[in-house]
């Protein structure tokens, strides 16, 4: 371990006032190598964290500044970025040629192809040689070079949950890469903390409906990632769905077998993949994932089943969103980054009910 | 129109506590042509309708009996059967026999073949003759059939989002019947009126899952009526989820295209097919379906896109479990029999929010 | 009937794309003597209803227009006022002076004395003449006035639970007027239709609190008219809560005994004053109101009870604040102004779940 | 500290598939000097605590067995018992008989009058002697006792909230203790862990009503503390109301004054009372309480607020029933007998949202 009590790592969070940046304090108040010394919010610069959030108790004395970079470089060694994205470009680079340690939460450094962030995003990528330090934050794939980065795209929330779904499949030449359906429902909280009508409660109340089809930003991502682990350049069919909870992704993926597989067999080989890992937990057979079971911890559940009459694996996975698939994820690369013990912070238990 | 005001037709609803046999009572009773004679329940026998449901104030007289067929029989000409499946073929089967008019909102006379009926619902069919005068309740796919028939096999509701979702596509040979996939999306209605601790409301709430994966009931009566529309036997990945909203059902749909075709030219198809259904809406392009703005009505939503990178047609449709999907397509199957106007007792608006 | 087919009423719905402004064009839309000839919207201006609002399917031919006063003043001999408080003063004033009935679902009219109304909501009241000439649209209360009337002050959600809930034990001096406790919640549309982040979906969701703590704007409201109940004046306290539901005030309130009087005997006094009332449901002893029951109806649910220990009066009443609470009560004060059958558009029954 | 990690404390947990079992293992998980050996349930025997609640991963050993006393008696030193209440009767003595620490969570223990107890819950009380060595456990006014007790009757949920928002006010002497009014509404799982068709999604789902009234339970035990803390015998009127959400415990309570004070008086009055407690959040002016920011956390949030109209205290707590109203409190209380820190294993934050 890289660290003691005397000395803490201390840590801004920039953007503390949206749901990723909340949850990245609430997080990082039970981490114990871990200070946080600045947050930012240009809204509620001036405000106490406490008197904003009164259950953020342990932040009692840190206030909001606006985002000063040249302030807040001397305040901090690490930074946790939850801007929107084009907004964390420039502030990523500025930190990072900067000498600090950067964790950005937003999508701005997570394709490696800048044309097709342009395509995309509708944003030209300035920093194109700072784009290629990034590793791409999903420890379950990238873990050691996680481990010597300075530079971390946090993968986004939908990404997370299609990517370790299909990782096993993909790795084990198990299914069709060509012909991969994703079908992702996801609780409001994705969307953002903002006076929006489209997110207020009687509009998505008792509603449920499918949005983004086809042209959803997280697309490319998956496929960057799934051409990958495919060995090969891939597209998928990628719909989100908006659900009337807080919080939680559940994904479901059907995939082609190209081999002869029945359930207990894509169960082990899944079991297998992740046998090690902390934050992924592959249910035994006939048990499915639920949303519920994952709220407000860092733990991935996967179900899969193969349909004998189709011959397809069918993959289930569930997240939540603001934490596996933001803020949890990021605090885990933070651990892995300062050679931490990975789970740090993050051995919350989901509540039930 | 074979009615008039002073000669109503009496009609029965057997199984009249549970949400489907609620949701029958509050429709008729705006029903102009259409007086309720008797209500069965076996834990509610004695009791009036009223006393349990205030809201049904309509039907202040009524009171629940016990199932006796041959008190029954002579109560009604027209009888509605929302028992659950099993307990259905026999009764179906005596009231026919007797010359009634039956729709039957169980299972028991959906599936043609009976072997298969016996190998989904571990029962055997007894009533076979019954069987094969049968018509599945579709009015969009079987409207002739229907208006001469005396037994109706009203649609499942998962069957019903997804029929009508691909019926315009696979009639005009747009995509390939054999790599169809359903992902379907259900409000806790749907598991029916029951003390289960598995739909307790702290079990549902903030909750998501899949269930019933590769194995759910629905499966061989979606197969048998897309074969029928395919004109080939076909197999479909089906897989239902749990929502936690009261009603609606929004299912998704991937169908990889056949033929060339773009959204717009997608959109014209299942606009002619429909062109003439009072209760299914194709939606213009960019609009996509919510269960919120179908709740308490007959219609079914339908959005379509074509993704052109995969080249597959993605279909989402919506509707009320309870009534498309249930209760108000068996009052549809009603005027449809008796001649009255399609649309009496189902103009109902839905509220929002 | 001062109305027939060949002649329908024409009414315009002045801020329609709000809650209780599409609230009554769903109602309207059932309305045998209605035609809805107009509907005014700053920021929609241009667009057609059905494209806004799918459901609404039968205006489809109606385009919202901005709120033009003399262009309106020839379309329509009926005004619905959906607007702010402050932003109806001067456009009742207006259609009032030029012979139109109106129907005014904002506070600005509800206030008798001007001197409460600058108080409780910072403006001045400039049209004192005109508010003389409105009426309190309560109909329980002010039937026979409303009938005449061509100003309504349409009651605000809150008043309309606590006044129905209070009537029968004030009129009968069953209570003391001085120690009222009207607790009430209200599902989340009474917040009206906003981009606000206090209402989004994930600030609302799981949450309940109070809010407005002494500070309510419908206070005086209430006071006025229990004041004129009591026969004195009075001061009341009254706390509003935020339910996280889209529909329905529940109001229980606590009333000092000053006559003896069992649950039974104060039952028969609140049957007896309800009992020609089609829109007021006194249940039976034991049985108490649900906000799920009301949902989507003009009706009124009255629970009572005695506590014997502290000798105090407990009412609960539950109203959909749309409906009741709004949009509904509107309705049935124009059915009355008009001399339409009372509940003509208001059948609509609950539906469940 | 009497504890170290070489030996920790051998708790059993007695009804622990229901939500406050459950709920006690979510917080042992966490606690340092803890280590739970036994854990008992009729219908879940044999079952592996995992196997049920795969979220309870830490407790991978540990297996469900039936509630045979003398087994039990062996395994652990401090039984928590979480049965309903006449269970608990006989199991409490027998275990404190045998010289171990007992907290239950049931009523039996709570009334300190056997008369009481059979009239409130129709049941005789047969260990009266063991009756009178119970302490109740509320620390916020009996910590001294609790710390010497081995017999803790663990506050009801709703006696919480009521006895925590009135303390200061009794005791300053600031109100009338003869006329409280104390309007609770509590999140559905407060209803217990069952199948029951009251508590199904559907029939709880965007409803909301007020049940028991009168007659609840908690009424006397509520009227036991308060009567105490008023240094009179008082009755008070207790309502309790559902609410459709998972957690939490709004009270909203009012108390004529009968000193003259504002809301700042109060409020210092409040703040004085509870600033040694590490449990009770006394807001500032103007803001109030949400069940949303205590979930999950063994906080109790209050506000105050004078009503000078009315010159009534109009007082608002608000805790998570599972917690603080239940689990939390009842490991608080461990923590106080065992001389451990007073907050270990409650230092959870609420998530957001």
């Amino acid at each position: 371990m890289k660290d003691n009590n005397e000395k803490k790592l201390r840590v801004a969070v920039c953007g503390a006032t949206g749901y990723t940046g909340i949850e990245l304090l609430r997080i990082l108040m039970h981490h114990p190598h871990v200070e946080v010394t600045a947050v930012t919010s240009e809204k509620s610069a001036g405000k106490r964290v406490h008197e904003l959030f009164a259950f953020l108790s342990a932040y009692a004395g840190l206030v909001y500044e606006p985002m000063v970079r040249e302030k807040l470089l001397a305040k901090a060694d690490l930074f946790f970025l939850a801007l929107p994205h084009g907004a964390s470009q420039e502030a990523v680079h500025y930190l990072f040629s900067n000498n600090k340690t950067v964790i950005d939460l937003s999508a701005d450094y997570r394709l490696t192809d800048p044309g097709t962030y342009a395509e995309w995003y509708g944003l030209l990528h300035n920093y194109r040689k700072t784009l290629k330090k990034a590793v791409y934050g999903l420890p379950e794939i990238n873990r050691k070079k996680i481990r010597k980065a300075k530079l971390i795209a946090n993968p986004g929330c939908y990404p997370t949950s299609a990517i370790l779904g299909l990782m096993p499949a993909l790795r084990g030449k198990l299914v069709n890469p060509d012909a991969l359906i994703i079908d992702s429902k996801s609780g409001t909280s994705g969307a953002g903390r903002k006076a929006d009508l489209a997110v207020s409660f009687c509009e998505v109340n008792e509603g449920f409906k499918a949005y983004g089809l086809v042209t959803h930003r997280h697309t490319p991502e998956i496929e960057q990632e799934l051409s990958a682990l495919a060995g090969k350049k891939i597209f998928v069919n990628f719909t989100p769905h908006l659900l009337p909870v807080d919080r939680g992704i559940l994904t479901t993926i059907y995939a082609p077998l190209i081999k002869k597989a029945d359930t207990m067999a894509a169960l082990k080989l899944y079991a297998r993949a992740y046998a090690e890992e902390p934050f992924v937990r592959v249910l035994p057979e006939g048990v499915l994932p639920n949303i519920k079971n994952v709220r407000g911890t860092n733990i991935c559940e996967i179900g899969v089943k193969v349909n004998p009459r189709t011959n397809t694996l069918i993959i289930v996975s569930a997240i939540d969103n603001l934490v596996k698939g933001a803020s949890g994820q990021a605090v885990h690369n933070m651990n892995l980054i300062m050679g931490f013990n990975e789970t740090l912070g993050l051995e919350q238990t989901a509540f039930f009910p």
